[in-house]
């Protein structure tokens, strides 16, 4: 099994930026522990802050992998680009959030992507983005 | 450890109602599997139509459970005063839909609850209920 | 053939309350002439206050019965639990309304229950229900 | 009794426009149908693309018969002259919808003819025009 | 001095339609009092319930007289076809209303036509229409 | 004199709930105060989390008591159905607020009980009650 | 017959400001013809940009004086307060604007003066205001 | 105790204007009747209708009396500069207001002040004035 | 091949009207440009200032022809009657303007009329019919 | 003649996104059609994801080519710097669509671009981009 | 060179009002280092809390000084008044705030001076007012 | 002191685009006026089209820099990616507009990057760089 795991804007900052909104630990160190305990799955990453980049992205594994997990950042609130690029593929996308976005700025309540996404995890900090690994699980475990 | 799940109206129907939307096993099959497989989580299951027994319900558990996984179905998006109860209990609340809410009308786009739960799964199907144990499970783990 | 009448809050007032907008006679006087004029009806009737409790009485009559005739009241304009359960039984639902609903404030223009429902019959007074057993009738009748 | 039914634009393509949405029976032969069943009661028909001869006609029948039964297709949604009409004539008019509009697009769901008309009827087919003639029936028969 | 007194719909019921809000006296007899008043101006006068006919008029008018007072009805809050006619031609327009619009339903708040006309006189009775005739003599007077 | 204070949804947890908002008193200690204070008021005292109770309650009392005290918490924002109870009963209704809602989130700054109850008192926290049985004291005394 | 002409912030700069909007003429100059022509009206003249200094004049004048002449200028769209004094007096009020308001920003489209003045002339140049004597007039001799 | 009762534009007027709906009696008249049986308390009373008027004694006594009952009219609805003032002093301040506002026009529906003071007491006629003595007596008492 | 073009409201002044907006030439001059250049395609052609003729013109051709080039002018922004009709016949109708809308008043920025027409062309002045005719004739060359 | 067509995120997936919507040719076949059929017009084709990267190609050729031809994809409802770009140079700029956008999502029904594009074309598939060659066409060949 | 700086309401409570907001040293201090700085600006200081006096100080001051800084406080959000003075007079005029008001409440965030103003300065604390003398400084040294 | 001037999408062309709202002098240009002017001040520029190196250049600066002067062009109204950036970085930014843009389209009148600046500089060509300096320098001065 093969997915993407992939950041949006202002992603490759955490551990650095706003901690108390998004924890102190680095993205990679918590790759590290995703790969350690899901071995069977081969997870890739990609983080960009360019919006086109990340539709690139989604275009070159969206047909072949067997699932993306996307943190769009503030993209998500914005680009209909990028929900467009979701829609166009074939792979399940699960839409995930570090912190709960309800509770944040009214522009935050908003996201082009939901729709798009076969699901959508918001707010359990960076547990969503393996909870966002569980649910593709299940997706391809239960045949759906 | 303790959890509750907590379904609101028509969730009673389930397997029987709109199946193209929400699946066609009932809750309690699904209880089942959940109860087989997280042995160690002791399950209480209620479901009810009525928006002011949903608030008992919550008060009744909310000071003393590990967590409360909560589908409110329509209440979700017209109930201050379910969200209240939510705000005032001192369990984590995990917010959880079968369907993806972002795809129907839009006056399912909003919901009273996000902003006071923890955080929210959507879209998974039944899924969501057990990403919804996954996630509490994982809160407790990690001693947050 | 075999309808209900469900009658949403305050109607259990009907004769009693702002009879300048609702009229002065009791709904178990007008009743009693229904079931006097349409006597191969089997018309069963049932009034609650409390939201759930109508969604209950959907649930338990929805599958079986001809159809159903409903004024939800207050809750027309704000219940998407109350919609939800319309929509998920097969019995057709007619809403009616006593007043004319248009008239009066801006809240009560708009209803969750019109687009779940069959179709909708508003201010004829209580003739408003007569014409929703004809219009069930007509349904039966016609083998839609 | 003499009443009007009053059709307004492209309900003369009725059995020829979106039969999905609006049945394949012509208004002639339906009108057949009404006037052999309500023998008692003078029943004269008229239709109009033109949104200023709906007005003529509801000026030259509202005051002197018995009441209206009124369609007016896509006006209803968008003219205040035509809602102007039918609040200076004399007779009662009730507004009538072979489609359930609730369902359809969005400024289908306003109606500026509802709050100056006796009441609705929206949604049974052409049955909607039978309710009409029966809601004026019992407002004349209650003598109100 | 040539003008035009167009009125829109319904008002040929003046006098006969809601006296409580236009008042009792025909427009004819106000017409008779107008034209005897004001000898020097040849008044001509056009009432239609069509709003295209009123494009008509205005068309054929509009580039040749001196002046055009428009009672547009219930046109005024709905017309951008009516309003684009008085853009386009020459005359000076002055648009005026018998009740204070200001306190009927919201939806006569708003008037496409006040834009394009010279100005607006609202709320006198019929006064409003010789107010009308007053402005446009004052405008040819002062030469603007 | 004999009076209702009728709480609900959330207020059965005062003391406990979100103290910061609420204060640390519970209702019963606070209502011994008041009935000792206001000796010659028969002050009977109820509690709901469900919508429609309330209802049954305004209705069994506000036909007979000199006034009722309602504090409906979350319901005062979304309920057509509790505002219509209270429209239909004859004796004056006092909304009171412990907090100031208006500092609050948006949607707890409208009320749909303002419009039918006598007043509003807001902000005052437990006092908030006290100065409601002033008010319906000062209503009777004045005779109006 | 005694009237007051009461003009709001700015309107003391007429000929001066933006003459492309308001004309070049001094409002003093304006007012000799006014009452040169007008020999048998009293016409008392205001100014101020004090919002509650107009309101005080209104208070003075507005129960002897037979009508009162009101150019608001910016206060039009925004203050309750002297919408509220209008209201109180009895005198009949004219709203008059000198631009057509209508052709500036959406700011100036809405005006709380409207709906408690008599009736409104907007956008004859200083025209506007002479108009407001002739339909004080009118109502005058009219007996209105 | 030294309090200010301060009223804001058009109440001046109370007793003349609009009876119905502010009552007959002056505020002078009533304001004997509060200091005859409130003669502990120092009040102090000013009205006038200029908003920065009412801005000054806000400032003048805000900082040393013990609380400021504040009915401010018109401006309630529409000024900021006034709320910045009851925000910047430390004396508490109560809003009243003597009719129902939100069975009034819709832009008496919000209020700038609301969230700066203390708490808010409507619809009480003249009686709103006392409560909010006694509501200020009650935090005084009460040491908050 | 057989085509209509149906101009709608004041392009019956086309040349005439607003030259800066519309260009200068008359629509009959340049509809003998188009019939020399399509000498293989019929090209009728009909104006009116009312919509009702509007829709009785689409009815007649809508079943019959191969396609209608349709400026609606004013109705396009305001007539769902206009858009029923297209959306009730056959013929595939292409919605022309000759101004870009997009930069004309924000009313003019919707169009009933763009989701049931095949296509939309905006802004190529005269041109824009001509490139109508050239959608349709590359759909029916292309067999869609 | 040298013009440009230049395709936004997403394009580069025609004739395998959507087929349904987009159909099923990719755009380098529609290329090669177009250059043979207009050989004496230069077309020069690109197509990026990159928001910035439409801006560059814009600037790049705008001040030179004698035209553009632009399908921005998603950022026609989104990207207010593209339109900057559009409005900066000096080329006319032709926005096309494949799909009738006004029959998909509410967000797609506005664009940045319409205003300060010469035109738009919507809806007539791969036909939209042929149908703005004609229309560069003409604009170059009436010397507009 | 001759300036006026003109502050608004609640400006005079600097240094004593919310601190945390607007800094604790008085606008008199801060006027002493500026006019010690920029010893060949002549700088007046006027503060008022009447809007109308601000007015009247914009008049006296617009037609001759070389340029105005304008901290109009709460009226900025809300004075259309104040805001035509401002576009009446000739002297350019500076808009400054003190806080950064896009971080407050959101009535903050709409000025209607912003648009008549030369431009903005908005959340550097009292230096605003210095970068507004030196925004005139080099509008006049560059003779625009 | 060292500082990023960092310029958005289309400001590339300045000296070239739209000369009337931006002026006619290049930004290289005028960042020799500034580097020869404020010498002590270590000037660093950048200028992007794509949003995403805008981001990336904040990340790269703006814990190190002692300030950035950003005018992100279009991406100001549309970009909560910017914003989440300007937000994470520790220097402090200030947001500065050449042109009053508050004179222009109302889209421009919001601002994502305001409330996350310390503060904004809007309207005075391209000295509003160097009063972004001056800011900057203030705060430095002042140990803020």
């Amino acid at each position: 099994m093969k997915i993407l795991i992939l950041n949006g804007p202002n992603l490759n900052l955490l551990g650095m930026r706003e901690p108390e909104v998004y924890g102190n630990r680095s993205f990679e160190e918590y790759l590290d522990y995703l790969r350690e305990k899901y071995r069977n799955v081969n997870i890739e990453y990609e983080q960009s802050n360019v919006e086109g980049k990340l539709i690139d992205k989604i275009h070159e594994t969206g047909f072949t992998y067997d699932g993306i997990i996307l943190n769009a950042g503030g993209y998500t609130h914005t680009s209909v680009a990028l929900a467009d690029a979701v829609a166009a593929v074939t792979a399940p996308v699960v839409e995930v959030h570090i912190s709960n976005t309800a509770r944040r700025e009214v522009f935050r309540h908003t996201s082009f992507l939901s729709a798009v996404c076969v699901g959508t995890i918001t707010g359990f900090g960076l547990n969503s983005y393996e909870l966002g690994i569980q649910a593709l699980l299940g997706r391809i475990g239960n045949d759906r």
